[in-house]
C-alpha cells in the first residue's frame, strides 16, 4: 500500500507555481490575485478560506479576503460579485460555500464571470468540461485527477466507481475520468443514494472515489484487492483527545481499507490540499488567459 | 417484449404541440419559428433536416431552411448564426451536423445564443444539465428520456449502461439518467472504446443504451433477460432489395436481442422520431422563455 500524499504533491505544485510567480516578478509582470468571499463564521469554511489565503502567501500570489456577516443580503453579495467581475486587478475569485439559507447559492455561483470562476462551478465551465474544451475545472475533481497523474497511476481502461453525485465533486469527477483524456478513459459508474447493491458495485472498482461525507462508510469488504482509493470526505467528528474537541474523518474506514489498496489518500492530507493546489493553478491560468 | 414505438410516441407529442399552437393562433399570439442551417448534400443530414421541417409543418410551427454549398466559409456560416441570434422572429435554430472538415463545428455550436440553442449543444446548456438547472436538453438524450417516461418505465435505482460517450448522445444521456430527477436516479455506467469486458458490463444493465453507430454490435449474449434496450444507432447499410439501395440499421442485433427484452426501440421508428419531437418541444419552450 502506498499513501497518496496530497500534502506532499500540493507542496510540489505550490513550489512550481512560486517559481513561475518569481519569474514574473523578475520580468515586471502582473502577479496573480485571488479574492475570496466568506459569509458567516462556519468553522469549516473559515478553515478552508484561511488555507487558501495562506497558500497564496506561500506562492507569492496576492489575495484579498472579503468577509460578511451571515445576515448579509443576497443583493449585497451579488453586488460584490459584480464588482469583482469588473475589477481588473482581480484574476479570479471564489465565494466559499455553503452560504446561509436565505441566499440562493446557484444564483450567486452563476453571477460569477466564467473567466474568473476559479472554483469551476459556473455552468459554462461545467459545459466545457463535458465537451472536453478548455475552461476552469472544478477544483476538487481537478485535484483528484492531478494526484492520480502525479503518482503515475494508469487510468485508461480501468473501472472507476464514484460514490456521491454532488455538483462539486461526484458528478464532475465522474465526467472528467470518463473523457478521452489523460488521466481519463476510465469506465465510470456513478453511484448515489438511490443505488442498489452498492457494495457489489464498489467491488468492481480499480479506482474508488468516495465523496458523500459519511465517516467510515467505505469498509474493507467493499474494496477490491489492489484498488486505488480516493477519499473526498472531510467530516468533523468529536474527539476529546484533541484540544479543539474534534478531528476530521473521511468516508473511508482507513485502518481496515488501507491494507487492501495499491494507493490510498489519507484524511486529512489527501484530497484537501489538492483542492487548494487546483485553485492556485486555476488562478494562475485565469491571469494568463487574460493575456497579462 | 414490448416495442418502444418512437413514431407513435412522437406523434402523440406532436399532436399535443399542435393543440398548443392552435390555441396560440386563436389568441393571436406568436407562432414558434424554427430555423435550420444545412451545409452540403450529405444524404443523412438532408433526411434529418427535411424531417424537422416536415414536423414543423405538421405542428403548425413556422420553419426556415437555410442551405449552403459545402464550400461555404466558416466566416459566412458564423455571420448567419449571428444574424439568427439577433432575429427576433426566430425562436430557435439548429446547425445540422456534421459540418465539412474545414469548418470548426465547436466554434459554430458555441456561437449560437444559448437561449436559441434548441439542439442543446452549447456549453451553457450542457452545464445547466449537469447542475439539473433549467435549460435546453440535447435533443436525442431528451427524446430517450421522454420515451422512457411516456412508456411508464421505472428508472429510479435501476442500473443503466450507456455504450458510447459522444458529446451529443452518450455523455449527456449518462448525466441525465444519473441526476436526481424523474426519469433519472439510475446508477449509470458509461462505456466507450477503451472499456474492457464490455459484455460483462452490459449484462448488468436494466436499461441498456447504445449510441456508437456500429450495426449489430449489441448481441443477445450482452443483454440481461428483461432489460430495456434503447438503440440510438442509425447506420446506412447497403440493401439491394430497396429502391434507394440502403436501409438503416441500429447498433442492436434486433432479431436476436428483442426476445430477451422487456422493452426495445426499433430502428428506424425508435429514437429518431423522438429526437425530432424533443427539438419541437425545445422550440416551443424557447419561445415561451422569451415571454412571447
Amino acid at each position: 500500500m502506498q499513501l497518496l500524499d496530497g500534502k506532499k504533491t500540493s507542496d510540489e505544485i505550490k513550489k512550481e507555481l512560486a517559481q513561475k510567480v518569481a519569474q514574473r516578478k523578475l520580468e515586471g509582470k502582473k502577479i496573480p490575485h485571488l479574492a475570496a468571499i466568506l459569509v458567516g463564521n462556519d468553522g469549516g469554511s473559515m478553515t478552508y478560506v484561511n488555507a487558501k489565503v495562506k497558500a497564496c502567501d506561500q506562492i507569492g500570489f496576492e489575495s484579498t479576503l472579503i468577509r460578511y456577516d451571515s445576515s448579509v443580503s443576497e443583493e449585497i453579495l451579488l453586488g460584490k460579485v459584480q464588482q469583482l467581475n469588473e475589477d481588473k486587478s482581480i484574476d479570479g475569485f471564489i465565494v466559499q460555500l455553503p452560504l446561509p439559507d436565505h441566499i440562493d447559492e446557484l444564483r450567486v455561483t452563476q453571477a460569477i464571470d466564467p473567466m474568473k470562476d476559479v472554483d469551476g462551478f459556473h455552468p459554462v465551465n461545467l459545459g466545457n468540461m463535458v465537451l472536453n474544451l478548455p475552461g476552469f475545472l472544478p477544483a476538487t475533481p481537478a485535484g483528484i485527477v492531478e494526484i492520480i497523474k502525479r503518482n503515475g497511476i494508469e487510468t485508461s481502461g480501468k473501472r472507476c466507481v464514484v460514490i456521491g453525485r454532488s455538483n462539486i465533486v461526484g458528478m464532475p469527477v465522474s465526467i472528467m475520468l470518463s473523457r478521452n483524456a489523460d488521466p481519463g478513459n476510465c469506465t465510470v459508474t456513478l453511484t448515489h443514494s438511490r443505488t442498489q447493491n452498492i457494495k457489489e458495485i464498489c467491488l468492481t472498482a480499480d479506482i474508488l472515489i468516495s465523496a458523500i461525507g459519511k465517516p467510515g462508510f467505505v469498509k474493507a469488504d467493499m474494496v477490491k484487492e489492489g484498488a486505488v482509493v480516493i477519499d473526498v470526505g472531510t467530516t468533523r467528528v468529536p474527539d476529546d483527545s484533541r484540544a479543539r474537541g474534534w478531528r476530521l474523518r473521511g468516508d473511508v474506514d482507513f485502518d481496515e481499507v488501507a491494507p487492501k489498496c495499491s494507493f490510498i489518500t489519507p484524511v486529512p492530507g489527501g484530497v484537501g490540499p489538492m483542492t487548494i493546489a487546483s485553485l492556485m493553478i486555476n488562478t494562475l491560468r485565469a491571469m494568463e488567459l487574460e493575456g497579462k
